[in-house]
């Protein structure tokens, strides 16, 4: 709890874990600190969050209440957060008091749909056509360059296909970009995928690196529905998709947990989608299906203690609970698996409720 | 929250489930009740419990500290509790205010080695022999009974083998009663086991049972020291261990998790040892081996909920961390497996500061 001790050092297990954000994977993140002993400090603007009701303290404050957060930092060991939207300035502010990962420049970069996609094209990565729309001109004019249907998404704030609208012509996008209220936008390719696999790995404040294996991915009404392992991917695509994660992870000098969402291509090509700098919905199985969650992963790597192990020993489908799905939990709770409620006082169309694990033996990934 | 609902209804996902003591079986407790979208409310006599940093709410008081028991029921849907040296009578007080399991009628038997063993005779289990031990006089004829060396154990309070003593004559025998203040004794023979092995088993308020594979248990200095699964067990003698638990929690109309722990004898006979009214260390290998932990089944139970698969999927072995065996916890995190530490403050040699589960893959039991 001091500040003066080496910020360089594990956080000893009594320490406290600071986390910006309140919802159902700080809350997971929460449960996963408790098993190292951690003690957790929710910081969120929102009554009631689901992390608060299983963390050690809580601050409600607004993201941007400086003093808040300066004495928040000061009653925490190390700091992180749980949703990428988090103001990178807070992150900014916060780094300069207090070890906190990730640091808001990767936090930056995957805040922004442009600033991401260009990473991944430095690296040499694979990923959907996309061009710069900051007016109704560009608008029309990157239809033109890309010349067939695509995707208009704002740079900023997405999330759960908000922000994105489809497109199939240069009048088409012009007027998306207005209904983003001329929001920063980027037009992409719609590609013709064969599927969504996403990668969750780690890395730790020492730069060394460990990736779960990646699940196949089934959105439904543009939220995720299912993730299941092992994806119909071959030994050499699961190879090349846990080397995009740690090419991603490196440039970005990233420690944490980090998620790469990939579209597979008809031809197996894997393309980079959406870099999240967090905890990430298709690893909730990893509570399961391994001895080291992400979240707990995640907790590791921002206190400064060793990567865990990712080994799965089992296959996994995780299931979504959306809005009403969840309601009648207690016939979900008969079924085999694992299931997780998030602690939501108020079921809401769309809203994530909760999730259910279903465990079956190993197979080959 | 609310005294006026239907007690026999199930506690609703987002409602209380009140805890009464704050270590790390209570901590393991609100974890399994967090996955559910329940909120825990401890009740406990200590400061800085290991269970209120990662519970809802604490309710600090002595247990027979009526008021506070009162406000702190009107604040639960369902109440339980962690370790079974908890007053009964406070048990019993709550049990008129809010719906409150294992009962205490079932505690009293299980918190006197006499009333247990009795039990387990009146059901036709094997058990060491055992002779009441209520004077002096008693300790000598109760040696001649038994007519070899025995061990002398208080009927309250003993946990760990405090309360325990080896005799090997009738003045032994005297002896040690007298070094026990006089308390009530039970005399039982000495098994010349072949191990120790325990069913962890649950039984719902509809009557519904579920066991776990019992694990094989290893003790050093008297602390439980490994459990694994699969035990030396032949699959008749699992089933007989499981039917013993069954009678059991029928016999006393039992609603939660309890632990029964059996010596199995050279010849193959499982003779009852204890009965543990609670969660129980034998059991923290289903954290990871399992969908449904012991703790979430106990919640369930609790809660009035559906019981839940306790199917194995991997073969385990539980390792519990005592005194200085934790202080290298960052070493420990680096080998494969799940490390559990208990958030306690201060390393004290004989203390359970955390347990590390390490799977396999799943053999026949």
């Amino acid at each position: 709890m001091s500040g003066t001790a080496n910020p360089k050092a594990p956080v000893p297990t009594g320490g406290t874990i600071g986390i910006l954000g309140g919802g159902q994977l700080g809350r997971m993140l929460a449960l996963a600190a408790a098993r190292l002993g951690l003690k957790t400090h929710i910081f969120c603007d929102e009554e009631d969050a689901p992390a608060s009701q299983v963390s050690f303290a809580t601050t409600r404050a607004a993201y941007d209440d400086e003093e808040a957060l300066r004495v928040f930092a000061s009653q925490c060991d190390a700091i992180t957060f749980e949703f990428e939207n988090v103001p990178a300035k807070a992150i900014a502010f916060l780094e300069k008091l207090k070890a906190t990962a990730p640091h808001s420049n990767a936090l930056a970069v995957t805040q922004d749909r442009l600033a991401e996609k260009n990473l991944a094209r430095s690296l040499g990565l694979a990923t959907p056509d996309f061009f710069e729309v900051n007016t109704e001109a560009d608008a029309k004019a990157a239809f033109a360059k890309l010349g067939k249907p695509g995707i208009l998404k704002t740079r900023r704030m997405g999330y759960d296909g908000k922000g994105q609208a489809k497109v199939a012509s240069a009048d088409e996008c012009a007027t998306a970009f207005t209904s983003f209220n001329g929001a920063a936008c980027i037009l992409e390719s719609l590609i013709a995928f064969d599927f969504e696999a996403s990668v969750i790995a780690a890395r730790s404040r020492d730069g060394s690196f460990a990736a779960y294996d990646p699940p196949e991915n089934r959105h439904e009404n543009h939220i995720l529905k299912y993730s299941t392992v092992p994806a119909r991917l071959d030994p050499r695509q699961v190879k090349d998709a846990v080397t995009i994660a740690k090419r991603i992870a490196e440039a970005l000098n990233y420690v944490g947990v980090l998620a790469v969402e990939l579209f597979v291509a008809k031809d197996g090509t894997l393309l980079v989608n959406e870099i999240a700098p967090r905890v990430h919905n298709s690893g909730h199985w990893t509570i399961e299906a391994c001895a080291i969650s992400q979240f707990e992963q995640h907790i590791r790597a921002v206190a400064g203690w060793p990567l865990g192990d990712t080994a799965r020993h089992s296959d996994a489908v995780m299931e979504n609970l959306i809005g009403e799905e969840a309601a009648d939990y207690l016939k979900l709770a008969q079924s085999p698996g694992g299931l997780h409620l998030y602690g939501k006082s108020e079921i809401r169309p769309g809203r994530k409720m909760g999730h259910i694990t279903r465990l079956s033996p190993l197979t080959k990934a």
